[in-house]
């Protein structure tokens, strides 16, 4: 066999091999978090923690096995955050905080970082998983944002699955917004009565890498307890909670969601990648580290680059977070010195 | 008089004269657009041309009678946007077009760059003024986006103006909604109707510079004609339609909002100014005629600097526009050679 035709032969074989989910192109890779906050160690019952660890490990398995499979990036997003969403400890779905009436209101988004294309809804209250009316709302309509019943409207027709707003009613989030009322009473009267954030922001995120080297993200959150007045965060916004571009980077955040949009989280970290020459590693930490820190904006960001490059940099106690890659074994983390 | 005498006398003087609105510091500038699109000589009678330049000349006028009493960015940005939202003409307050279903939905953002403070409304009814009440966000709340009944119940709290919703229908947005809906009869039944994007994006805007040398941008929209399902556009989201820093430039946008959504467009003109080291004429031409044009993305935006530079780029025909500087002189244009 000459030298020529078993290259001609190997370059056949690496084609068939990853037209067919064989080895990969990219490093495939899938990060999580599942919000940031005042986490403290001791403070959480050893069930519980193994609980929150368990889901973690879920999600991350969920995502990289359509990963492994050769789906795309935005699949494994979904699939990673539909498994938090079901779950009731994380502020998202199933587990979302209550606002200051005693309804549940859901934001998501995703990004799709191969065709800059992206969907998000806000304020809905009877979509089971807010991250797949997301991803409908970027493929089958020619919008990116949908909000209220017009997005729950728009969910209905195109089949996602629709629960009776009692779905969301869970006891612990439920105490949370009577504790909330009560901290908020003697304000009352006195006007504008601002929402009580209880220092967990538990949004929970995904960001993938997947094995053609296009990347994607996704948030999906109930918000603040005790919101008010149709309140929005940063979740359901392009460029603030969500990003990815393959240009640079794929981006999720966490946080008290007015800081995170008024510095355009997401797209600065990305921005300084691709106008600034920084590494994934050294934006994401200039951005959460100083830039929110100096505004005095709690959170922290999951940030994974096309090289499988990521970080996980908070300015909170804790950030329950997990990643995935190449060997197929699930790492989860919750405190900060812990790794 | 000694020279250090001199010099300690002149200082005092020029103390006293900025403190109460005497010459400058910064160079004030204000710079607004009523829209960009198909804008085509000779499809305008001269009578309706007439009177879209005398509304932006009262807009540059309303601002800049503020900015030379030495009044904040914010001031002045807030004053040009209402004078716009009060006419008949651009696609915001009064003006705004109608959704699917016959109702007008209006959005609208205002940022401050000296506080990086920011407040948005979104798909409200009953608010003469949403850039008002986008204001009101910014300065009474904790949040910056209130969307729906919230915001409108929040701004009623705050003493903003509320009217009928029947204020908001005129005519000429009437019609327009007619022809798309017959236009989109034929693909009723086939699932999804997309809204009709008229080529006119009939958006508000404005920036300003103060004496002080803090920038300040705003924007206010009626949306798109036929729109459905609560869709938002890039008006309402900090980073997308509106942006203002000290540390760049404030800026407003106005086209197919999707686009401006997907790439960020307010946020990258600032980040490739201050990550990028680009002018505010490189940057805001790099963003809309080639970033948006690659993508498909018609639309404009107006950005300032703080040393008073300004770039209006728009890559459809025309765009609704004007600036002021320090010589107090209204300069108003429409079609894209006329300058």
């Amino acid at each position: 066999m000459t030298r020529r035709s078993l290259l001609l032969v190997l370059s056949l074989l690496s084609f068939t091999l990853s037209a067919f989910g064989g080895p990969p192109g990219a490093p495939i890779t899938l990060v999580i978090h599942g919000g940031a906050g005042t986490i403290n160690r001791g403070e959480m019952s050893p069930a519980m923690e193994t609980e929150y660890r368990a889901v973690l490990e879920r999600a991350l398995l969920a995502g990289y096995s359509l990963l492994s499979d050769g789906r795309p990036a935005v699949d494994a997003v979904e699939a990673a955050i539909r498994v938090m969403e079901d779950s009731p400890h994380f502020n998202a779905g199933k587990g979302a905080v209550f606002t200051h009436s005693g309804t549940n209101e859901l934001d998501a988004t995703i990004m799709d970082g191969s065709t800059m294309k992206a969907g998000a809804v806000a304020v809905v209250t009877i979509v089971r998983n807010p991250i797949s009316a997301a991803r409908i709302v970027m493929e089958r309509s020619e919008h990116v944002m949908l909000i209220g019943r017009g997005a729950e409207l728009f969910a209905t027709t195109q089949g996602v699955e629709i629960v009776d707003p009692s779905y969301f009613w869970t006891e612990r989030r439920w105490r949370q917004l009577q504790k909330a009322l009560v901290e908020a009473a003697p304000r009352l009267g006195r006007g504008y009565v601002p929402a009580s954030p209880d220092r967990k922001f538990g949004t929970v995120g995904a960001v993938a890498l997947d094995r053609q080297g296009h990347l994607a993200a996704g948030t999906s959150t109930g918000g603040m307890t005790n919101k008010q007045f149709g309140r929005v965060g940063d979740t359901p916004v392009i460029g603030a909670g969500t990003y990815a571009s393959d240009r640079s980077c794929a981006v999720s955040a966490t946080g008290h969601g007015e800081y995170f949009l008024r510095y355009t989280v997401a797209r600065d970290i990305a921005a300084l990648m691709e106008f600034g020459d920084m590494g994934v590693k050294e934006a994401s930490e200039k951005v959460v580290l100083r830039t929110l820190v100096d505004a005095g904006g709690p959170g922290g960001v999951i940030a994974l680059d096309r090289k499988g490059n990521y970080a996980m940099p908070f300015n909170t106690t804790g950030m329950y977070r997990g990643a995935i890659g190449r060997d197929g074994v699930p790492r989860v983390w919750i405190y900060e010195r812990e790794k």
